[in-house]
C-alpha cells in the first residue's frame, strides 16, 4: 500500500505525558513512573491528523442522536471498499456491521453461528479472545498446537480434531502472538477442511494492515466463493490506526441471512449494543484519508522489527522469530531457565519493563516459555527497554 | 436545579438537515421526507456547546489508547458527585462503572445479580429494556400492572407476586412510558418489600434529570442504608444531554463486591465491552459544565408539556395524563375505537407523524390502547405534528 506521496507518519514523536494520562490496559497510565510498558498491543503514537479533524468537525454540529443499529452507511461503505481493494473480498456494505471493537465483533460472530455444545477448533497459542468468544456461549474449544518454533499449522493434526460436533474454525491472521501471516496455501488447506466438514470460519483479521511484505496478507474470504460463503471476517481500528479507546470494529458476513443473525445476536436492534457515532466517524477518516499515514507507520514498524529481532536474539537464553505481521514479538525464553511468569516478574522488578507473560490464560498452554513484547513505539523507547532487559538478563541469569 | 445565570439552552433551534442525516432509531433519518417523528425519546436539540468543545480538545491531542475497563477516574468522580449532590445517594467513584449506554448498563446489572430460573418483578407497562434485561439471562419476569389511568402501583398486588424464587425488583423512575415520578412514600413501600424478601433493586433512573417539580425526584438508593445496600442505580446521558449516539451510561453499585460482579459480568476486563473514551469525555463536560443548559432544557420541556397535554386532551377520543417527568406522553386512545397499532398506521399514513404504538413488545400488555409521543423538540415542530394528528383524527374517526 505504498503511495507516491511521502508518508505523514512521524516515527520519532510520542507524547509520554498524554500516554501516562490516557493509555490504560497495562500500559503507561497503569505502571509506576519509571516502567516502560511493552504490554497491550496498542501504539504509542498519536493518531493521524485527519482523524482528529474529522472528530472535531462532526462534534461541532452538535447532533449525537441514535445512530443506525448496523452502522452509518458511509462507515459500512468505507469498510466494504477496503475489504474489496486491499483484501480482495467480494464485500458489500449491506452485509457489514459496525461493532464496539473487534473483541466485541468476535463475541457476536461466535454467538451468531454457534450454539451451546458445539465444538470449535482454534490454535495454540492464540489470543485468548478467540477461544473466549466460543466459550462464552457454551461451545467447547479444541486447540490445534502450532509448531512452537515456526508457528506452522500441522494439518494432519488439525483435520483429526474435527468431530461430528465441530461447527467452526477460529482463525487469527496475521497471528497474535506468533506474528505469522498465513500463506495462501495454508488458507486453501483450511478452506478445504471447512468445506469437507461444512464448518464456519471466523477469521480475526484485526492485524491485517500490519504486515511487512515477506508473506502477502490474504483474507481467507477472498480465496473462493465456497470459502467466502462460510466466512465471517472481523476487523478493527486499534492496531492499524490507534483507535482502541474509541472501541470500533466491524464484522463482514457473507450474506444477508448471516448478517441478520449477527445483527440479532448483537443486541443492536434493541439499543443494548452499538458503536459510538463519533468512533465510526473516526474510522471513516482513517480508511479514507490515512492510508499514507498507515504506510509510513508500517515502514517504521518494519525497520524497528528488524532491529529488535536482531537485538533480542543476542540476549542470552532468548530466541525470537521474525514476525511477518503484527507488532508483537514472542521470544522463546526457555534458554534462561526461567518460566514466563518468573521472567515477567524479574523484568518488571529489575529492568522496569512490563511485558505480557506467555500465560495459558492469555494465549493457551502452548505459550509457556515465551513472553510477548509490543513494539509499536519509537526506536528510542524500544532500545531503552531492550537495554534494560538485556542488562537484567545478563546480570540475573547464569 | 435552577441557577442564577441565564440558561444557555436555545428552545427554538434544531438543525433539521443534520437530524435527517444523523438521527436514526425510527427518527428523522429513517422516515420519509415529510414525516415528523415523535418516536424514540431522543432530543431534536443539538448538544450544549461545552460538550462539543471538550470533544474537540480531547481529540486534538490524538491519543485514543485503551481506557480503563471501569471508566476514567474523572468520569466516575463526576457521576459520583452528581449522585451525591442531586440525588442524595452516598456514592463513591470506586463503585461506579462507565458503560456503553444505559441500556447496556441494565443488561450488565441484571447479569451481575440474577441467575437463570430466578424471578424478577417489574411493572406493566414499562420500557421493554427492563424485562429484557432479566429475560436475556434466563430469569422469569413477573409483571405488576399499574393503574392504567394514574400509573399508581397496587402494593397489595405487588407483594403478592413475590415467591421464594423472586430475586429482584426492576424499577423505572421516572417511569417510561407513564411519565410518573415515584413518590418517596412509594419508594419506601418498595424498599420495605425488598427488605422483607431480601431482594435486589435495579433502578433505571435514565430519566432522573427530566423532572418538572410537581413530585420531587428521589433515587431509591438515597432513602436509607438498607435500601442503598441492595440497589444498583443506572443512569445515562441520552435523555438529559442528547448523547444517545455516543453510547454512554453508568451503573452505581452499593459496594465493592457488587461492583466486582458488575465489572466481571460486563466483559470490560477482557476488552469485549467498554465505553468510548470520547463519550466519557463528553459526559464529564455535560455533568460539570452543562447543568445550566440542562435547567433551560427542562424549563422548555415543562412549558411544552403543559401546552401539549392540554392540546392532546382536546383531540376526540384521546385522554392524556400530565407527566411529572420524562418527555414522553402516553395518551389513552381507546376513545377513538382504534387499536394502538391501527392508530399508529393511520397517523403515519394520513397525518405524516410517526409515533410508537403501545405494543406489548415495547411496553407490555398493559400498554394496549395507548400511543407514545416524544416531545423533546420545538413548540413549532410539536404543534405542527399535533395539528396534523388532530386534523386526521377529526376527519378519520367518528
Amino acid at each position: 500500500m505504498r503511495t507516491a506521496t511521502p508518508p505523514d507518519f512521524d516515527p520519532g514523536t510520542v507524547d509520554i505525558d498524554k500516554l501516562k494520562e490516557r493509555a490504560f490496559n497495562l500500559r503507561w497510565a497503569t505502571q509506576p513512573e519509571d516502567v516502560i510498558p511493552l504490554t497491550a498491543a496498542d501504539p504509542d503514537f498519536p493518531v493521524a491528523p485527519p482523524i482528529r479533524q474529522a472528530i472535531g468537525e462532526y462534534a461541532s454540529a452538535g447532533v449525537f442522536a441514535y445512530g443506525p443499529d448496523d452502522g452509518f452507511g458511509d462507515f459500512r461503505e468505507a469498510v466494504a471498499e477496503q475489504l474489496r481493494s486491499v483484501h480482495g473480498i467480494d464485500a458489500r456494505a449491506e452485509t457489514i456491521m459496525a461493532t464496539d471493537g473487534a473483541a466485541s465483533a468476535l463475541m457476536i460472530a461466535a454467538a451468531a453461528v454457534l450454539s451451546p455444545g458445539d465444538e470449535v477448533i482454534t490454535f495454540d497459542p492464540v489470543d485468548f479472545l478467540l477461544p473466549h468468544s466460543a466459550e462464552q456461549i457454551g461451545a467447547r474449544v479444541v486447540r490445534c498446537p502450532l509448531d512452537s518454533e515456526s508457528g506452522a499449522i500441522p494439518f494432519g493434526v488439525l483435520e483429526g480434531l474435527v468431530t461430528a460436533r465441530t461447527r467452526a474454525i477460529l482463525l487469527c491472521n496475521p497471528h497474535n502472538p506468533m506474528g505469522r501471516v498465513l500463506t495462501v496455501e495454508e488458507l486453501h488447506r483450511i478452506a478445504r477442511i471447512a468445506r469437507r466438514y461444512n464448518l464456519w470460519i471466523i477469521s480475526d483479521e484485526v492485524w491485517s494492515n500490519i504486515v511487512y511484505g515477506e508473506v502477502p496478507m490474504t483474507s481467507i474470504a477472498s480465496i473462493g466463493p465456497d470459502t467466502a460463503s462460510r466466512t465471517l471476517t472481523i476487523g478493527g481500528f486499534s492496531k492499524n490506526f490507534g483507535l482502541a479507546g474509541l472501541r470500533i470494529g466491524f464484522i463482514h458476513t457473507p450474506d444477508s441471512s448471516t448478517f441478520g443473525a449477527v445483527l440479532a445476536a448483537s443486541g443492536a436492534t434493541l439499543t443494548t449494543f452499538g458503536s459510538s457515532v463519533l468512533s465510526q466517524v473516526a474510522a471513516v477518516a482513517a480508511l479514507n484519508e490515512c492510508q499514507n499515514w498507515l504506510a509510513g507507520f508500517v515502514d517504521h514498524l518494519r525497520d524497528l522489527r528488524d532491529h529488535a529481532v536482531e537485538r533480542i536474539n543476542r540476549i542470552p537464553g532468548f530466541s525470537c522469530r521474525r514476525p511477518e505481521g503484527t507488532y508483537v514479538l514472542f521470544p522463546d525464553i526457555r534458554g534462561t531457565g526461567l518460566s514466563s511468569e518468573k521472567i515477567t516478574q524479574l523484568l518488571a522488578r529489575e529492568a522496569r519493563v512490563a511485558v505480557v507473560p506467555g500465560h495459558r490464560r492469555w494465549f493457551g498452554p502452548g505459550a509457556e516459555g515465551h513472553i510477548r513484547l509490543s513494539f509499536a513505539t519509537t526506536f528510542e523507547i524500544f532500545d531503552e527497554a531492550l537495554d534494560r532487559i538485556e542488562e537484567t538478563i545478563r546480570r540475573s541469569v547464569r
